[in-house]
């Protein structure tokens, strides 16, 4: 490389530091809208660069509309930056833009709740459950008068740690599993260790809604890389990798949440090894792996970890017992002792009870029998929604497992009105754009159908394919 | 006022914004020690102040042993910074210090864990609550199986509320009370919703040590307050609000931990008014109310709250059953509002069965026969300790409620040895300088009663004081 080019490059990451420094802080409200900015002079003394560095960087900051310029007095802070999205050429966006509150939609009250990637409680082995608590109770006489570690009962985490060894061929202890209130908690805590402000995080796109908030929460610059059904352009994800270093991948790849896609077996290992040469964590949420029509999904990306890459997040009592709130994550000590270091100042542990009982459960010959049914029974609710919407001209990938649908509308409806009309009848579901942390995917909608009944189900189609046609 | 003092208050703080400036950046680790930092000249332009106000802000932080010099060729970053404490003439440190990790005490096996704040198993209503779990599972067949809101159940809000305004006269709804997993939740919580790095929080001095974590964590300014056994200083209170604009103040007023202090009923409204004049929220930690040996502890801050400035942490568990983790917030919509968004992206609500039995037992008259036996069990075991502390020259203030006795060792033993040898001998405890922000107390240790039982005790405190004779 010669003289120039070198100089060149030098010149370039200065230029960016520059362009980044006043983004920065104009995104984080510490320079407020009709601000004015540090003159040139004022910026070229303090990173030691020549003026037509900063100069350079102040003409493309006006070129996207973050600063203007007023009269010959200098730069000023473009007004409604804090909110807006950030995009440059490549698909990274910044943080503190506006959560996507998908709680909300949650909060209100329908009759046909397309929206809750819930099961319904129906189809829980309720009848059996106040069995398994009397056994706890004989077994561990003062099992409420205990604090679990806060790492989580050692017994369940050996009996789990067996279980992924036997079933999943992990290389696994059990003192790198912790066990967490639900997988909404471990995707927080991992976000909290992980992920400093500025840090780049990547996502899929579209992706869990509030895998987006959280991490941007967290400050994080996002980065979103398509996903599909025939899983990720790993090509795309290694240039993304190597050009924005993220600091980790959040990952859903088994009946991926909202879009059903699972990736082949064959792009696992080699993710995991792009992800490893990156120094790029992977955190796989593996949530809908039991919730399988066909057959069984392809391996977990944490089996082919060899190198500490793969941060594996399973929670069970979404389809097990909601009530018990009962995930677990694997990973190395290292990481493992961050983990729960940040849990031990949130609470003390899941409570014992709630660990004793999902462990009996959990290793009883019903639960095999739970899932069989259970499967069987989703599988027909699937269907019933893919009936009623082949009436019409939207478009899906019939997913092999999971609780959704992800929906594409043949015609640009504003989705904010479809969501509101489909309110008055009673109905919700998720518009695409929350799930996307690009906010792109105006018009698809993600709809489940593990929350209500056969009948719901036709009925609650039926009314939103009604609400739809008087809007298009 | 005369131009001259408006020219010479304004370039104060100038002075004082570029010395934060510098050194925030320091303990941040943005700048590393040893690294090179921007001349007296860059950053005169960078504030557009003049030379002499920057080459001010530089003596002062050489002073103060921020920043070095070196030969002529400027100012470099002191090693060490990150770790320090920052006072200057006011109690008040900078976050990003080191933690305290209480936690790794916990983690020791010990025979004697005087550290442990938590309540001996055997003093529980054990017996009891595999019958009111029956009862649960009666009531509501499907509780498994059912998430609950996230702000907590209906049920249990409404009857908690009812217990808070018959009780302590609170004007509250059940809108205005949170569920939470035990009371670390709600300071956690909190933290993240209320303060944003560089916002001043105020402690006492000492305080609960993972509260000092929570905060610090988020990035807080650190403001310390002196608790003693008559209280605050309200003067002194208002003086530090006054100058430092405190975002809140976490309170633990009654049966303070780890003091075992009470501030006295007609500080109370007072300090609520201050509060509120100076906008500064209280959060009131009220962990040990029902745990008083003599006569009933004053009534919370937040019966005198009539602005919205008080926030109410009230954690049942810890006496009642561990294992089922209930805490309950009481705040103003407002609030409330962004602590529910916060946690749904936590978890979906504390876990529904825990919320119901604990429902049941709370409003059962058993709670009332185990809270009368549990005052005794512990009065007498407190009393168990301070006979044998008698023999010593320690002192300490005998405490009317809480688990916990703060005693004043006589001579300057050297903490660190005395927790280490004190392990070699399988007891633990809790060093006075972990619970005060600003590392003092160090001849101070907390010593818990409520964990070890009348002969652990007798033996734990004896074996204790020999190892400290050994040392002196």
């Amino acid at each position: 490389m010669n003289r120039e080019a070198l100089s060149s490059e030098h010149s370039d990451k200065l230029f960016e530091r520059i362009y980044d420094y006043v983004l920065e802080r104009i995104l984080r409200g510490e320079w407020k809208a009709h601000e004015k900015l540090p003159s040139v002079r004022a910026l070229a003394a303090e990173f030691r660069v020549h003026r037509l560095t900063v100069f350079k960087a102040y003409q493309l900051l006006k070129q996207n509309q973050k600063v203007y310029v007023k009269d010959k007095s200098g730069y000023f802070v473009h007004p409604g930056n804090r909110l807006s999205v950030e995009t440059r050429q490549d698909p990274i966006i910044s943080a503190y833009v506006q959560e996507s509150h998908l709680s909300e939609i949650h909060q209100v009250q329908a009759a046909y709740k397309l929206s809750k990637a819930v099961l319904d409680p129906n189809l829980l082995p309720n009848l059996y459950f106040s069995e398994y608590v009397k056994q706890v109770f004989d077994l561990y006489p003062k099992v409420l008068g205990t604090y679990s570690t806060t790492q989580g009962d050692q017994e369940l985490r050996e009996r789990l740690c067996r279980y992924f060894v036997d079933h999943f061929h992990f290389d696994l202890t059990a003192d790198e599993l912790l066990i967490t209130t639900g997988s909404q908690e471990a995707i927080d805590l991992l976000a909290r260790v992980m992920v400093k402000p500025r840090d780049v995080v990547m996502l899929e796109r579209p992706t869990y809604s509030p895998a987006i908030d959280v991490f941007r929460r967290q400050g994080a610059v996002l980065l979103a890389v398509e996903i599909g059904k025939e899983g990720y352009d790993l090509e795309r994800v290694e240039e993304l990798m190597r050009k924005y270093r993220p600091r980790l991948f959040y990952v859903n790849p088994t009946f991926h949440n909202p879009t059903g896609y699972t990736i082949p077996a064959e792009q696992r290992k080699r993710l995991v090894e792009i992800a490893h040469r990156h120094h790029c964590l992977l955190v796989e949420d593996d949530l809908y792996r039991d919730i399988y029509f066909g057959k069984e999904p392809p391996l977990p990306l944490f089996t082919y970890d060899t190198t500490g890459t793969v941060i594996y997040l399973r929670s069970f009592s979404k389809y097990i017992a909601p009530g018990l709130s009962i995930g677990t994550v694997a990973c190395r000590p290292a990481i493992m002792k961050l983990l729960v270091r940040a849990k031990s100042l949130t609470d003390s542990g899941a409570p014992l009870l709630n660990q004793k009982i999902f462990l009996h459960y959990f290793f009883s010959r019903r639960l095999q029998q739970h899932l069989d049914k259970l499967r069987i029974a989703l599988a027909v609710r699937k269907e019933i929604v893919e009936a009623e919407l082949a009436a019409t001209d939207w478009t899906w990938i019939s997913p092999e497992g999971g609780f959704n649908l992800w929906v594409k509308l043949p015609e640009e409806v504003p989705m904010d009105q479809l969501l509101e009309k489909s309110i008055e009848q009673s109905i919700t579901f998720v518009p695409g754009l929350i799930c996307d942390p690009l906010r792109g995917h105006q018009s698809w909608v993600r709809l489940s159908y593990s929350y209500l009944n056969e009948q719901q189900l036709r009925e609650g189609i039926q009314k939103l394919i009604r609400v739809y046609d008087t809007l298009k």
